[in-house]
């Protein structure tokens, strides 16, 4: 076990898509934990789109850019070393707000206890994890997909896309997908998509409209902008649009481009807004439903790995520039290999605070 | 009975405010009812925003400008002069799809027997017509508002807005308006809403948001652009937004503000767009609700009249300079005095041909 903690912090302040040497390496001692805190040594690391907004002081809404030197805020799933907290023992496997870094403390606070034997380790932090609820949310809360519908959806090679695709999938309706490239679309595919389009393609509207005949009942928007725009091509009148990503804007929003009313007016559709961290109480239903299919095959996934704490900045540009295949994650510590004991988990769910560590520290 | 028809046409396309010189009176012979066709006499002339944007050739998607000599498309009350049409007696009042002129053919396609002793024969064409359809749309089919909850409507003067408030409030509900002076806001308060906030006024939204200070649960939005911002930032998570109308832009689309997809987002508001053709079958459902209410009182509305055919070109540039104050109507004829005997309204409901006399001739 090495003796230092490192952290990835900002080089500069962010500016477009993020670059590997906009971000430089700290080194730090491990802290001890307080009453009441645990050190948690992490395993892996998420990296998700929304971090970009994040750093820059939009997620959510009010609050400063993070500077040079600041430590952008994500979620971690890792082992407890020491804990001075009885909710959790040394040895737990647990799933916290960790931030860019090896090692962290947490006071319990949305810290969760994962159940080892369920599924592998890492989709705590993917089709398991925010992403996953995400999209559960998404298809069975506000949507409420239907069998024979057909559901349309952005990303759809990213952890939230193919998990709405999936979900839909597994309520009997269709899934179509649109992705950055031949190669993702390919992916979306072989996750039992019906089709894939992608959206850098010569003629991308005239193929999506060949994709559906009949249109769609529900697009899934992880995009905004002329994504959204087009989508608005093929939606049937009464359409659903579920309204929960902006990727166009995370990196440069002044390339944002809003929406025409009229779009949804002439369509007649139903839009709503959906912010992942209202389903707090929806986790444990959600990983009931979600983690015996991924046991058994009938959900996939695919991740987007690197290896080490060094390797943050260059994986989190590469996210940004849109070439992730898959949930980005990055990979800090040896993958446990586990014991088939179950082991209940247990969810935490304060929202205020919650939403505080979204935006980063 | 004058012998000749009088019609307004444009006199050159429009451009941005219309002016009352971009009009110009044409006559006509009166024309003869074919076989299945009947003759009608207009006694009133509806002119709403809608139009403005139709004579663009921007209503409800694709279809030419109208040119110079064109007429532009309205409702219209009127009498049966002569019927051919075995639906419709000499004498009945109906109200119909005549456009700016005194004197039109019908087909009988959605022309509709006007039951004389219900309502005022103009408010056919504003609170019991597709005005107040659309409100009871809004308020009744798609936003379904609930005992206590707090409906704000822009254009509240207007008569789907005064309309969208008062079925609000016969509904239990709380209404607060915004209009654009301090005259209209006066009144709009008289017909019983809560507040209403000039949003010409210094500090729009200090006001706004101190008349809503628990915010608002419902908001329907006739305008679009910053009006739909703005609104935002008094609507509650969670609430609703119908999407109807489009007035910031009826004029000068050039000058239209979309909307910035991260508002619905962060509210986790639920937007619907509203077609009110899609309405026809609430005809008489509506119609049962709010004619009893305007012969008691607990319904009242406003309208700005003009008289004469020759006047519409200057009454709809003050339509759309926003100067009218309630339903904007035009007198082609006597106003009738009507006996008490019931009649049964009919009610036409094909809808594909009614999209196309939206758009207009």
């Amino acid at each position: 076990m090495q003796h230092r903690n490192h952290r990835i912090v900002l080089a500069r302040p962010l500016s477009g898509v993020p670059l590997a040497e906009d971000f430089r390496m700290q080194e730090a001692p491990i802290p001890e934990p307080g009453p009441g805190e645990l050190l948690v040594r992490h395993v892996y690391l998420s990296l998700d789109p929304y971090q970009r907004s994040a750093i820059a002081g939009r997620h959510m809404g009010g609050r400063q850019p993070l500077g040079a030197g600041g430590m952008p805020m994500a979620e971690t799933v890792g082992q407890v070393l020491r804990s001075r907290n009885p909710a959790y023992r040394e040895g737990d496997y647990v799933r916290h707000f960790g931030g860019w870094q090896e090692y962290a403390l947490s006071s319990g606070e949305h810290t969760e206890v994962l159940a080892k034997n369920r599924a592998p380790l890492s989709t705590w932090l993917g089709v398991l994890g925010m992403p996953g609820l995400t999209a559960w949310a998404s298809m069975v809360e506000l949507a409420d997909v239907q069998p024979g519908q057909v559901v349309l959806v952005s990303a759809a090679l990213g952890p939230v896309g193919s998990m709405v695709g999936q979900i839909a999938m597994q309520r009997g309706a269709v899934a179509v997908g649109i992705a950055g490239s031949d190669e993702k679309c390919a992916f979306v595919r072989e996750l039992g998509f019906s089709a894939c389009i992608n959206y850098r393609s010569a003629d991308f509207l005239g193929t999506l409209a060949a994709a559906l005949p009949g249109g769609a009942d529900i697009y899934h928007d992880n995009v905004g902008g002329q994504m959204l725009a087009d989508a608005f091509t093929v939606l049937k009148n009464y359409g659903t649009v579920i309204l929960c990503g902006l990727m166009e804007r995370y990196n440069d929003p002044s390339r944002s481009k809003p929406l025409d009313l009229a779009l949804p007016i002439v369509r007649r559709a139903v839009m709503k807004g959906l912010v992942v961290m209202d389903f707090e109480d929806r986790r444990a239903q959600f990983a009931d439903f979600v983690a015996p299919r991924i046991a058994d095959g009938r959900i996939r996934y695919r991740e987007d790995r690197a290896i080490g704490i060094d390797a943050t900045g260059a994986h989190f540009a590469r996210l940004m520039r849109g070439e992730n295949l898959g949930k980005s994650i990055v990979v800090l510590g040896d993958e446990p290999s586990f014991p088939s004991a179950p082991l209940q988990a247990r969810y935490s769910t304060e929202k205020p605070r919650l939403k505080a560590l979204l935006r980063g520290t």
